[in-house]
């Protein structure tokens, strides 16, 4: 019968017609970040992958969370099934209170938190909540490509403002776009930016810059988001406070996640903020908040002390793969491009040489097996064309040889000279 | 030292200062559609909860969840804890395609379904990808309150046409409004309708009329968004076909959950559509997708039949509770209300009698410990004072009759006349 068959029986509802019904918002962003998967051609080697910042799968402590969740689904079963509400699970945010103080020695409670579908439902939360048709938001250059599509989704400007040199953001550049958006009577809403581990630069921006970041925001009137996914896979040196904290908690929020510590599956999330932020983030939530399920076997395993334990295991895992990159880079490489040595996080940053072609090396290395994530993508105007991203997080420290070495041969094919293709 | 303690230390960062530099959506929603609970006064006497749409706590299947989440855990752990894509895990898009054909013997594949934060996720995402600032949406009233809440963010007019009576939506005056908005050159985006045991008026649309509802968009241009989170909870009389179904496949989605048949901590649903429009739903997805673990959970369960297994366990409970109910109710409360046997679903929506005042209700009932939601938040216009709406979900069985007696207490304490308050 009619009915039963997906077959369309008249209406306007073909893809071209449907363009037109979409909401200006979708037609905003150019596509999804991660297309659908399905229908992506398949590569023609299968790749070693250096392209998602995701955390060592090896190393996943899957005994202790099949232990952790059964103990929670048998104690709080139902509370942990049941809807949690937009501001997440009060626990967890006590947990990220304490968190805080054992950090940082900042005073906050749970109304200080709101929990959100990971970082980048963090940003999104963020986006939905400051950022009107027309308004500016401030990002460095490079930067995290999921946040320029989110502000674009809400019909924002995004300025990229240059990482001078490893220490990061180059505040004059900052006063300067600053002071020529006041000449031109333009609002920035917010800065985000990550101070720790640079997503993808790999810098870490030095104490008195933040100090000069915050007086700058201070007096421009503008929302200093951070995003410190990276800040706690640390190699070496001290913590510096975050933004929040110089701010003296008041202009400056700080996003943080369990994606990079533990696994980025869980979607766990959190903004830190004012409490009248905290408020308004929560209204603009309409998904019923996060599952309690996930959210109560973290709180679980960080309260039990796992999950600080998990970060000392890992993190001497990841400086392995990183000086294994490096070495294999220096040894493979180092005619091709230049890079600097990041202090924590999962990512290099390379510079192509002059004489290496970006677009045949994207080619060369789909044919030699080796995933990387292009430069284009990290920068708002799409320049960046001759830096690639290399993630040392996920692949095996067995295949990162490997991997190099394929690097290497596709960087030697896309370069001009007597060796080249 | 100064950083270390969240003291504002200058800018303007307060409330009311903050007010001004919230996107215009914040300002479109009046607040969060569940307050952050923390800061309720609590109530003078513990209720029995007849408020929320959530399952039977005690017959969760945790030692099933806890057997599948281990079973998931070692086989596929790194992917069930890394980022599983935007539109959702293949698996369970495949479950979902196959789901449909055995319902519906519908042709569909999982480039058909897109995985969603629940339902209230699905039609947020919805929402975001077809409403326009001053598009109008139309809907059932009374209707899901985070529905007009989710469109309202998004500045679209909400407009409600009434249930005329058990047959649910009146195709004549839906017809009626059509025409109207038509004449003042205005354009209806959507239609939000949940034909099977409509949340929270507990009707079921007629056969006839889905028929005519499907006409009347289509001549009209209107997506019809069916929110389908009820429709397995079905006490009597047979499925009848989706807008999807009756549509052909375009111009209607489907909107499920697993939230009522399962949990809704899980906080899973979907969207069943024509590809176009999955593309475009996708795209606009921006918290990298939903939590890889519990779908995959998920997934498991419900492809080795457990979830239909659930779901013929549940079905019997969740009448018996309606009839414990309605014998409650006819023996407590036929002075005060009158109401209707829904054939499915979690609620009873009761129009109170004349002489019973509402706000007085709402303060009686506090005090004597039952909790319930009254009607003018399911309504476009606020109208609605005389209705209230029971979940027999939620509460024991063993508490029904107490749960009831309360409300009996509190409806004749309402009441004028000489046994008033």
């Amino acid at each position: 019968v009619a009915e039963k068959t997906p077959r369309a029986v008249g209406g306007n509802w073909e893809a071209e017609q449907l363009e037109a019904k979409l909401s200006r918002r979708v037609h905003a962003v150019a596509g999804a970040y991660w297309g659908a998967g399905a229908r992506q051609e398949p590569p023609p080697v299968p790749p070693i992958m250096l392209a998602g910042g995701v955390p060592d799968p090896a190393s996943l402590p899957i005994d202790d969370l099949v232990a952790v969740s059964e103990r929670v689904l048998r104690r709080e079963g139902p509370e942990a099934l049941r809807y949690g509400g937009p501001q997440g699970f009060l626990g967890l945010r006590e947990w990220l209170a304490a968190d805080a103080h054992r950090r940082e020695e900042l005073s906050l409670g749970p109304e200080h938190f709101t929990i959100t579908n990971g970082a980048a439902g963090a940003l999104a939360n963020l986006c939905d909540t400051f950022l009107d048709p027309g308004d500016v938001a401030i990002v460095e250059a490079p930067t995290y490509p999921g946040a320029m599509r989110t502000m674009r989704s809400c019909h924002a400007e995004v300025l990229g403002v240059p990482i001078g040199d490893a220490d990061g953001l180059a505040p004059e550049a900052l006063e300067k776009c600053l002071e020529q958006l006041r000449r031109e009577g333009r609002r920035p809403k917010l800065l985000y930016t990550m101070a720790n581990f640079q997503n993808p630069a790999g810098v870490t921006m030095s104490l008195e810059r933040r100090r000069e970041v915050v007086e700058l925001c201070r007096r421009h009137d503008v929302l200093i988001v951070e995003d410190d996914a990276y800040g706690d896979i640390r190699f070496e040196g001290e913590a510096l406070p975050s933004f929040f904290a110089l701010a003296g908690g008041q202009g400056a929020v700080r996003i943080g996640t369990f994606s990079k510590t533990l696994a980025t599956g869980l979607r766990l999330g959190w903004v830190m903020a004012d409490q009248p932020i905290v408020d308004a983030l929560v209204r603009m939530r309409f998904d019923m908040g996060s599952s309690p399920w996930p959210q109560r076997v973290v709180t679980e395993y960080a309260s039990s002390g796992l999950l600080a334990e998990h970060v000392r295991e890992v993190v001497p895992i990841y400086r392995r793969k990183r000086d294994a990159m490096l070495a294999a880079l220096d040894e493979r490489c180092n005619r091709f491009a230049r890079w600097d040595v990041p202090r924590g996080g999962f990512f290099l940053w390379l510079e192509l040489s002059e004489g290496v072609d970006p677009a045949i090396l994207a080619q060369a290395a789909a044919q030699e097996g080796v995933a990387y994530v292009g430069g284009r993508t990290f920068f708002p105007d799409g320049s960046g064309a001759r830096y690639i991203r290399l993630a040392y997080s996920f692949v095996a420290e067995a295949e990162m040889a490997e991997a190099v070495l394929r690097l290497g041969r596709a960087m030697e094919r896309a370069s001009r000279g007597p060796s080249a293709q």
